[in-house]
């Protein structure tokens, strides 16, 4: 094992430049992983294209990345999980373990998070990271690196349907078909949803709907996406005339229109989940409508505990995640895997990084 | 008994007229109430000014008033529970009991529901009310029939902190200080919140919270209302400072500025809940930062199964609701209760028809 | 339509008869069903070996059968919901509506429900019932009457999983695997389970678990099942190795060996549902270790709002009834229906009647 | 400050002796703390007594004492929350931080805790104690050092009512009076139930469960508390006959007849809370008519992320722990303390160690 590594680093806008950097070494608690796969998420793409999310802004140079997969190729003093040559999904947020939200485990909601590819945190775009065990996990023999790569956004869907509280035969719909949604979908039918309503604009993205698991799909291209699915929440449930609208509505195009549809689709007493941010902060919504059909809207910060889960569903068939990818890059080319990501949006799912 | 029964009825803005009706007749499981105490809502108010709450016109004359409380005259076929001369207070919304809500528990979102003094459904500004008998509850003998018709806004109260998921301990504000939202502080304060920040721009209304048992009140004259209550949450939280903003906030001004601090005063992962609604159904709020602090917008309409609950804290001096009664007007009088209490908000709580 | 009808009549321990009575009238609210299909159920047999369960004691003539399916023939007055011709599935349960339980949303508990084929309400192996439209609810044109039998299993193993708090990932074991144990493994599958561990001591029935989507199945034969448990708790947890037992078990065997076993084999933290009860009413059980380790033991009392979700789930493929049903019966041979399902528990899972 | 310090060591059944030991030095993360108040617990008295609890055993000399607060001496690297002279509340549990419970906010059933005075962890029962400061909780100024003593007990009573799910305006009972019981009671007063029967068969007991908040006391003497309990449950509730027996009952006696009652008198779908252990593990429970009742028995196992929320509520004079204190003893007099604990229940309440 060489001492350092390549790194794919960006530098500013558009700008990510192959770059040498030592091999980091695994502290107290901590493992080195030998990085194999890593996803490209639509939030890489944003720092690539914007050089900032939000407050988040890119002043020094970033290696971007964080759904990751790989294998141990050390351990630091204070670790007993893993060994060397054991195949790995990574959790890309490691938190502080003390704090309020830590101990009552929301860690998520953690201030003191280090998250990959978010400034100052370097991501995984790179050959190596080290972190904290106790956020690695074992992806089985039957599990691919893609697939361990993969369990980053799929576990953001296991906590949009947690977030939502869907039940065993609730009627959900998703607005938005990336790949938030389509695992949003799918994690909201493994939890039982017997309806499941995918919207989109782009029949590229409800093809795949309909692969993975939708039994209805609308497509909003007459604006109309909201009586679709009012109508469908009226045909599922025919014993009850009087209950309009879906149990748990998901927003995950970030969008002020489908913001709006998705409290709208939302029956009396439902749950409106926003995955998707709109990219103004300040929305325009019919908040007293809202309010009066007595739903929860409920936002969500990226996830908790689920790692476990979204290993034993995939490597249970319950969840399909594999046929989500649909381009590969080598390392050296992350540069070309961003922009393809952020010019091929209507042909592409989820592209992927191949390191090792 | 005589066969007529003095009535007030509302014949369009302003315009309301003593009358005479026929009593009405119980049917099966109901009962005649004799109506004694009927507390002014806000709801009353409005349609009293405007004719009109929303998608709900005063187009026939109506009896308003749905706060009451009285003595069981007669007893129609097929009931049980009640005894002429028992006293109940009424819960005034009555519900289809076969639907999907009413059969889930939540027959607050029934869409059936015969709700007192809502068009067409007339209320109890009268003598004489015939109602399901399972929407009427027995009166302690320690409680005043003025107590009896407090119950309905004390069970929004604790509907409001049902909704908002007070735990023990909690750090809570409410937005707002009339009758709402001091019995949402009282709900608040009984389902274990330890701090209880009351904000209003009134200190007649701010005496009140104090009295009932605020632990915080912030007069938000000079518009930092926000600050005030981030900071005391600070002070409240000395091992978590990275917990700011309140466990659960609650909105029950109707207002806009007062909706978007109550959102901005949550803390992360924490809830706010819209007790009251803004006069314009589209509000603009800063949705993003909500939903990236990953808190619960929750709604609320009416209640369900709070009445018994009411009573037993009422009648444990758990929550004070005879004080929050500070003016008083004969049934004759119903028009001056009703100006009275559109006029005098900053120098009066509530306002009671006294009718028996 | 005749003016009387075929009823299978149990007079005492092994007697049915088939006699002809009056068909009933649908009465305000009720519809008349003309009954095609009704399964047996172990609480039909134990009436018919044993004349009553519990203080349940059959003293005068009883029809039985409750797991029943059929057509609208007839709708009374203040109906609505359905028109002759209609396809059904039939809640056997019909609750008071106005009583703290029914409520609530919790009418399973209601003290006045009226069971068919419980001392002294009349149930469906018959041709004709009566009963209150809003426990009825729709057959899709995709579903059997067969299927809409089943219903009642499958609720009953649908209830098992809402008390057990199932949720998306978890490891879950179900001691016994007859028609009830093996629908609430299917239950646990649509609520999200990635384990799913079916026990028992009979091959047969655990070929059908297998079918119907155990992950894993164990023998009891030699008495080792919880080691069994166990282990495979520890094999899906591989990141967690102090996390030993299931999240949620289910006892549905009736039996105490299985009772000990379900609680033994719950992990800290997790819930054991006990859907089966012992024959004697007193059970020794180690409660202090049960209760050390915080775990949840949850009884369980029939169902409440479960019928569209069973039929929804049916409807869409996620749950197979159909193939649980090994043996059928025609009206006429009611008792020798009861008598199969007594004397081959090892040959047969669900046996129907075949009404209309 | 001197180099070595006071301990009060068990060297066995009844062998209490003073030594001198080495004052401890904080670690990363560790504060040292000046005990000054050490609440007597009866698992003190246990080990004192029989020299072990189950299966932990006392081999070598243990320093006993969990329920203690001081003042912080020093701090060690890594820490950041406290300074040299912050009076403190000291939660006795020390965790991973990083398994499956830790890591989901039930760090409370960690595998790895370390718990102050039970073997092989040294407790309090001395001068210094060094503690993780994640563990350790301000005490405000208004709070001696006595009350902060006692949040570990009422913790334990906080998470019993937290198991127990008690709502507002909830029945409940509480079958034991000792100092877990009334902190029981109390905190479900806090939690918002109306009405809190305490039994106990010792007057000096329920006279302070009535001093504390009971609404009833019920004593057992001649063995009819059950009754008693589900006819004050029918009293409160006179609107539901329906609904016998309380929503929530606590069994904090450790005695098989009282887990007995605490099942019996709970109401159909209400919740059964284990706190005291029986002390033969095996218990003959009707356990048929508890699930047939679909209630709810909940163990517990010590506690999680309650310390704020204790020393809240007492702070803001929701809980009286101050008058529970019934008797002093120094720390020389230790040995004196638990046996005066272990002979005296029937006339003391909670015996307190000065130790500062």
């Amino acid at each position: 094992m060489a001492d350092t590594m390549k790194c794919a680093v960006l530098h500013g806008v558009g700008d990510v430049r192959i770059e040498e950097r030592p091999v980091p070494v695994p502290g107290s608690g901590e493992v080195l992983i030998k990085i194999m796969r890593v996803g490209v998420c639509g939030s890489d793409v944003h720092y690539f294209t914007h050089g900032r999310i939000g407050d988040f802004v890119i002043t020094d140079p970033l290696v971007l990345g964080h759904e990751c997969a790989g294998m141990i190729q050390a351990t630091g003093p204070d670790t007993g999980r893993f060994q060397p040559g054991d195949r790995v999904a990574v959790e890309p947020g490691s938190t502080c373990r003390t704090c309020f939200y830590c101990k009552s485990g929301s860690y998520n909601l953690c201030g003191d998070v280090a998250f990959m590819g978010t400034p100052p945190v370097d991501g995984a775009f790179c050959e190596y990271v080290v972190w904290p065990e106790d956020f690695v996990f074992a992806l089985p023999d039957a599990m691919t690196f893609e697939d361990g790569a993969m369990m980053e956004p799929l576990v953001c869907g296991l906590w949009a349907v947690h977030r939502g509280g869907v039940k065993t035969g609730d009627c959900v719909a998703v607005f938005g078909s990336g790949p938030i949604g389509l695992l949003a979908l799918q994690a909201a039918k493994v939890a039982g949803a017997a309806t499941l309503i995918a919207v989109d604009i782009d029949e590229f993205r409800l093809d795949f709907a309909r692969k993975i698991g939708a039994t209805h799909t609308v497509n909003d291209r007459d604006g109309n996406a909201l009586e679709q699915v009012l109508e469908i929440s009226r045909q599922v449930r025919p014993d009850f005339p009087e209950c309009v609208g879906v149990d748990v509505a998901f927003e995950t195009a970030g969008a002020i229109p489908t913001t709006r549809n998705t409290l709208a689709a939302t029956r009396r007493g439902g749950v409106a989940v926003l995955v998707g941010l709109p990219p103004e902060p300040m929305v325009e919504l019919d908040i007293v409508e809202a309010a009066s059909k007595e739903i929860d809207i409920r936002g969500m910060f990226r996830y908790a505990n689920r790692y476990p889960t979204g290993i034993a569903l995939t490597l249970e068939g319950r969840v399909d995640v594999r046929s989500l990818v649909t381009h590969r890059f080598p390392l050296d080319a992350v540069r070309d895997a961003l922009e393809f990501a952020d010019t091929n949006k209507a042909s592409s799912m989820k592209v992927m990084v191949e390191v090792g």
